[in-house]
């Protein structure tokens, strides 16, 4: 953390006969604040609530501040934000316009009575919408706010931060227009379904987000079925996709062919579904599924619906177990699970080499440290250890090309595509065992998915622009 | 029209064993055109579509250019992009980040992990939406296409151009972040309410746009009452709200009081019954309403309930007949019906100074030109005539003070303190007959509105900010 300045704004409500602003003002210079601007948020009878600014020199020093000013007779403190909060403040995107009016003619060319030859061209002809309007560039961020982070069931209010921060990244890493909505739980996927259907006129694909399983699978599936336009539920896709960006090149490491590798996907939930067929478009023939009832085999029946589908798609020797029973003689475990559950001991049972990509967040399945000595490559959720597995790096770069192939959709092969393109971002000789996945920061990222998805579209008939 | 360069753009469908580039190119010069760029659209079997943009300095020529390449065997010219398309191209509107993210520590604050603490502090208290989302200055403009400007039900892609206009103009004169969103049309208004409602976490107010009537009455009515952020269809209100700013300035000039007028409001659609209300809250007292059946009368029952419920709250001295009849001796006609329905005749019945505000667009009621010599003062929905009603002059600004004073609504009040504010911007000196409604140009109109409103819901109650 830098010990640059940084500021924190304190709302307090003060009770005017029990404490004075100067008294607030000497408790905060006394604990080394200083106090740099004043908001009346509201001024009632005996008691006002204010927003105080406090610049600080020192990260310290802001719990020192927060304490003293809360222990004064008088004062409530009602919310505190440091610099996470302020950068949220306002919100983290703004709409702006591309072309400035400054007079009666312009005005009537992008507006009434001239915007009328544009709409009838369009309602002649709708593919002109992704000539003359938005569609052309702009996606649709979209959450039900009811699988957010790792924070569950929110309110809608509540996951607009994240979904702001995503059409930030989409607009800086690839110049996608991305407008974060986000909605009030429906009663049933089809009501969502039909929400979002009604939407997309306005839209060049629809990205959806942070929804909860199992109504993700019906929800994106009917979607896909019913518009024109790309869908993409990234808490699955684009963990799938990235995930095996990184065990291609870690393959290229150890220098096994995915065909030939036994893997351990461990968390049958939205994102190990996603995972499994995306590893099975990629060539693998070995998956297990392992749940909490252990290892899925196809002579078992689940009230899981989506477990059923999956025994019936992999583990093609039916090795029936706990994790630990399967985990033997593995080539790679990819865990979307819990913290904790792969021990050492287990580790060690796994084929030569062994790959793990612990991705359970924020705390893994097996740490790095301890399963250091017996992994030979090792990938988390995390930014704080090597190798982290972090869907930024996908979502920008495979709308871009969607957009620019105008897909109808984002296929298995486009998004096969995507993960060989992120893989190829590192080169053969910079491949080691500390870096089989590109920074977000990387610029070639996003050109090179671009690239590749724009090709799988045009080769599997999803672009309509030729 | 300006003489300076401008450019169109042909997309051209060419039968490559009929036609070749250079006889398309030669054609274009001889024809006064310049061919500055070649965009290749498709290449297909004996066929290929480019899109060729050429500059002429002349609107004259291009015409004659479009002419002569239609003519050319084995060309076809698919569109035409003139400076009026090509304004729009890509759309009118962007989204931009408010901050650059140029390492891991900002990304984390932005987005993962951090956020989460934004989010779980919103989910605890909802109110902060308004501080750390853009819900705090944020617009829906939406609307379902079913009566996009003067073109009846098109489709809803094709409503973009004219909700992405909106968008722009909210920015550029009120720094309103407003997002365009067209629907598909809905089977019932309910369906459109639960739409809207469903998107309304994300928004601090719904802009409601080119809904046919009678289903934006209601589906305004119960987006009011179930929404807790201002709901203003901008069709009826704002242009109601504009009409009143300019007869409020018409009236200093004739000095007349607005109590004491007899105003006949010709047609009663969504716009006629808004004027109507609003020229109740601002006080007027002989208002008569005038429909195909002629004058709205309460002992009269008609099928359309909203002329019922009119002629229950207007037309006191139970005036009965046509437009011509109720038109003797009245002080102020407004129209927003058909063109050409009153005749110079009916003018010169009227009262001393006659008020005339003839809004059916783009063909006026009466042209200026034949009612001048007996209309003392006249408006219309034209830029081409001295006072034109134009709800650009009202929507950024009303928003603007409804988003400052995180207005739970926009009331009868703050419409009415938005029309006196509109009006306040032309000084009692500068006021004469052509000169009663300011330019959407002048800067001061938006900060008095946004006072206005400001004061108006704090005084009504709907200022959740104090």
């Amino acid at each position: 953390m830098s010990k640059s300045t940084m500021s924190i704004v304190l709302r307090l409500e003060i009770q005017k006969d029990q404490a004075t602003f100067g008294e607030i003002a000497t408790i905060v210079s006394d604990a080394g604040g200083d106090i740099v601007a004043i908001d009346v948020i509201k001024e009632g009878q005996g008691i006002t609530v204010r927003d105080i600014s406090i610049n600080i020199n020192d990260e310290a020093k802001q719990h020192r501040i927060i304490q003293s000013v809360d222990n004064l007779p008088g004062v409530a403190i009602k919310h505190t934000s440091d610099r996470t909060f302020l950068v949220h403040k306002g919100g983290k995107i703004a709409i702006s316009s591309k072309v400035q009016i400054d007079n009666r003619e312009e005005l009537s060319r992008v507006y009434t009575p001239e915007v009328a030859r544009v709409c009838e061209a369009i309602d002649e002809d709708v593919t002109l919408a992704s000539q003359f309007t938005i569609k052309k560039n702009t996606v649709a961020v979209i959450s039900d706010g009811t699988a957010v982070l790792g924070l569950g069931t929110i309110k809608p209010e509540a996951a607009m931060p994240v979904m702001e921060g995503k059409a930030m990244l989409f607009k800086q890493f690839a110049g996608v227009d991305a407008f974060p909505i986000c909605i009030h739980p429906q009663s049933t996927p089809e009501e969502t379904v039909k929400l979002i259907t009604s939407l997309s006129p306005t839209f060049g694909g629809i990205n959806l987000e942070d929804i909860a399983s199992p109504a993700c699978f019906d929800i994106e599936q009917k979607l896909k079925e019913q518009l024109d336009i790309p869908v993409f539920h990234d808490d699955q896709h684009g963990t799938a996709i990235v995930a095996l960006a990184g065990l291609l090149n870690a393959l290229k490491i150890v220098d096994k062919e995915l065909a030939a590798c036994k893997i351990v996907v461990c968390g049958i939930g939205a994102a190990g579904i996603a995972i499994t067929n995306m590893l099975l478009t990629a060539g693998a023939a070995n998956i297990i599924g392992v749940d909490v009832d252990g290892a899925l085999i196809r002579s078992s029946s689940y009230d899981n619906a989506s477990w059923n589908d999956i025994a019936q798609r992999t583990n093609p020797h039916q090795e029936s177990g706990s994790l630990a029973d399967v985990l033997c003689n593995a080539d790679i475990f990819i865990g979307v699970s819990a913290p904790g559950i792969v021990k050492q001991e287990q580790v060690k049972s796994m084929a030569k080499d062994p790959i793990l990509f612990a991705l359970a967040n924020p705390h893994p399945e097996i740490t790095p440290e301890e399963a250091g000595p017996y992994a030979r490559i090792m990938a988390t959720g995390r930014s704080d250890y090597p190798n982290q597995v972090n869907n930024v790096l996908c979502f920008p770069g495979i709308f871009r090309g969607a957009l620019d192939a105008r897909a109808s959709d984002i296929n298995e092969e486009m998004k096969l595509a995507a993960a060989k393109a992120i893989a190829s971002v590192i080169k053969e000789e910079e491949l080691n065992e500390d870096y089989i996945i590109p920074s977000v920061f990387n610029e070639n990222i996003v050109p090179a998915i671009r690239k590749a998805v724009m090709e799988a579209a045009q080769q599997t008939g999803a672009a309509k622009k030729e």
